[in-house]
């Protein structure tokens, strides 16, 4: 490295190289994002289907958008009391703009709280020779506990059962994919719950693994996937926030009261 | 405020006050978003459609959903040049983990980049009485000018002609929708243009402003319309920096080649 | 713009510039800011000195470097109730890395919490000419009220009088410097004061804003003399929150008891 | 759980339990940080001392203050293209507030760049038993080696030697302390160096892990320090570029030119 002084250039001291991005490219009227210009998806794409292009490079079948989109709908929100929910909103009561609350509740997706799905897609996919759920579970629950290590994807701490979770896991079988993750999953929640003594669900990380594993996604996209279905939920607490709440008001998460519309029984749907 | 000490109770000393909420509640098994159970929603709603009812607390028709898809389609990504992927990918390189990448990305929409949409849509929506679109332009042209404000929603560093943003105004129309916001934001970039002595493009904040305005959103939202879309985008981002590229390495973004598929000329579709 | 194609440089259609930054520079084995060897530096001047020489580009007189120093002990912490403190806590109890966690407590340093330094050396330095703080302060409280802008640097959440604040505007005359602005926000507590028929405090964001004027540092560096200092009592809470509490906590702001060292009579000292 | 419809209570599912904190408590006019009151700790206590008595819980004595100040001091900017200074200048560019530029800033604090001393501390207090230090660097090279793990606090992108490490470890000897953590990373970049077949500097995550490690501060806070650090060279980057650089540039890091006050040559001092 050469010495610099005042009047040089610092920059040249860092060897700058051409690198490659597969991505999105653009002309000087279009955007092409893995190939395709966007002008051309617009009308003919759904935003699900697009998103699945993006990350995998493939275009999508129909069954895998609705699978991926049914994915999505299944994060997009949790309630008030979830960490990036109380985080976002606290920032946005600051009086902090609108999108550093956005980017405050996503600094709340760690390992506990949504970023575990990707986690979760690892361990599904351990031990890859073991056909039966049951013995994979137990062999993989001995495992885990023995290195100490939390087992992601399954429990939470309100739910001993989550509907939603569920559902997503049966739309894998409905539409007669491998459920080999879906079979496992479940089988890990069944050991783990053994060895508490009570029901353990299996939380919405784990539902999403086992689903995008059935999708043949990278796991390394699994926690970009409850992430960007989340925004959606946050965006809607950063607005709730402002709109309606004292600003600087000290936020009792214990406190709080529902009055939204009032709920709809499934099973009349 | 009394005294606290040593073993008394600090948060004795704030009022926390019950709050309400209108967006999601919860019971043993269940969680419903705007009142519609997920379990119930997973499989039968997309997530565009989710996402415009848990913002709008309305269920969106057919034809509103399909316009907000096709604004998340239009704005999911614009490359490696963006400064919200310039920082994700810097943040990456330096061994933060995705989740913190995503953040960082997020930080970078500001009124410049993304964070213009909401801004936008308050203009579009500006003198309501004045029914000519080009009359309307210039009005708020020279308003603004004379008060020194960039005007939102016009102009992009690169292109100036933008056929997304286009296809997607198009489609208001197409929709056989209101298009007095379509029409006030091509007017807009008309007189802006006439002004620069060259063309100038409507951007996607621009494009979003005017759709979103057609779909009856409220102004506030426009903003996350832009960031939920683009976090699809950042994730590919963030996945190729950490999978391709050597850590810690100086970014030069007059460097990137792109060397994803083929570029799909839009005509043969 | 030219065309841009597989296999072509996507980053030749950015016009890249040559830029000039005058803060820190380096050659091979020395790194200097504003011009000062940071191995000439060390051992010889201490933190606050070298933040005045980064901040003005000017060394500081040890006057200046004390009056600076008692900025940052005065606003290293406000405990666990702070919004900052609060989403730092929330952000790492989901396990999310410690840097994760401090970047979070960063963005919730809003206009109503520790982002109105700025706002406030700026009110401080208008209507110069006026001389008598009595008057100046009822013109400026006036004129924001008027406008139906909250007046930054009076008023706390839970204090009506904050010795650390006045201890701080204390200083300033202490040393014999100019006491306008030390008087001006007196007085500007004082007639808001009068108008809410009860005692309010110039809060440490006032504070700051008079003493940073005294020392004339550029209103622009205001909110981050608040951000630097308090980021040793944001370290603190991520600590204390990962080392002492169950991870995934719901956090009740009004169940925190204090167990830390007794407390020390002042007047002792 | 009970079951929860709109109007009960959504947060009464949640069991909050009472907390403790022992770093900073109030009274109706005081905050007293670990028991010290803030207003008494103004203009008698530095803020390195301060920020010492806050992680340790202890008073610092002079010479311990007097060896954090310098940590602080060599630790404080190292010009435009670190990382976190690009992504804050970057996120600035687009128009976000500058406390959202500095917490983007942060986020780029991964293992990589600063967040490396709480690892390098751990890794100068393993086989505690091993006095020599060179025959400690051997063993811990080849372990790390071989579990194909980085070693941290060794090496830098651009400089060979670091004077400004050199100096800060230099201290710890000119007080007389226990230099065992001295000699353990010197002898360590020994050894990289040796294998790489050049010389390898001990890096400023390397100097501060040393240093700390002589203070006796627990390793958790080592990347706080240099984090806390670093926010002044931050906010003098973001700063710099909202003033003097054109809004949404694109920032090619090679193109930087140094144009402060000339560099003082260190021998003059």
């Amino acid at each position: 490295m050469r010495s610099i002084h005042s009047g040089q250039t610092a920059g040249q001291a860092a060897e700058a190289e051409e690198w490659r991005s597969a991505i999105t490219t653009t002309d000087e009227e279009r955007i092409y994002v893995r190939g395709l210009a966007l002008d051309a998806a617009i009308g003919h794409e759904s935003y699900p289907a697009m998103v699945l292009r993006l990350w995998t490079g493939r275009q999508p079948s129909a069954q895998d958008t609705a699978l991926f989109d049914a994915c999505l709908v299944a994060a997009i929100d949790h309630g008030p009391l979830a960490p990036s929910a109380l985080v976002a909103r606290t920032v946005t009561s600051t009086g902090a703009p609108p999108m550093t609350g956005l980017a405050a509740g996503i600094t709340a997706f760690g390992p506990l709280h949504g970023a575990a799905v990707t986690s979760a897609m690892r361990v599904l996919a351990d031990l890859g020779d073991v056909a039966d759920p049951a013995t994979w579970a137990r062999l993989v629950f001995e495992r885990e506990r023995a290195a100490g290590r939390r087992i992601p994807g399954i429990g939470h701490r309100w739910h001993s059962f989550d509907r939603r979770a569920e559902r997503l896991l049966d739309l894998v079988t409905e539409q007669g994919r491998d459920r080999r993750a879906v079979d496992r999953v479940r089988a890990l929640a069944g050991v783990v719950g053994e060895h508490a003594g009570h029901a353990v669900a299996v939380n919405i990380d784990g539902a999403l693994a086992a689903v995008l594993t059935a999708l043949a996604v990278d796991p390394i996209y699994g926690d970009f996937a409850f992430a960007l279905a989340r925004v959606a939920g946050l965006s809607a607490h950063i607005i709730e926030e402002s709109v309606r709440q004292r600003p600087m008001r000290l936020i009792d998460p214990t406190l709080v009261v529902y009055d939204g519309p009032p709920v709809e029984p499934p099973d009349t749907r």
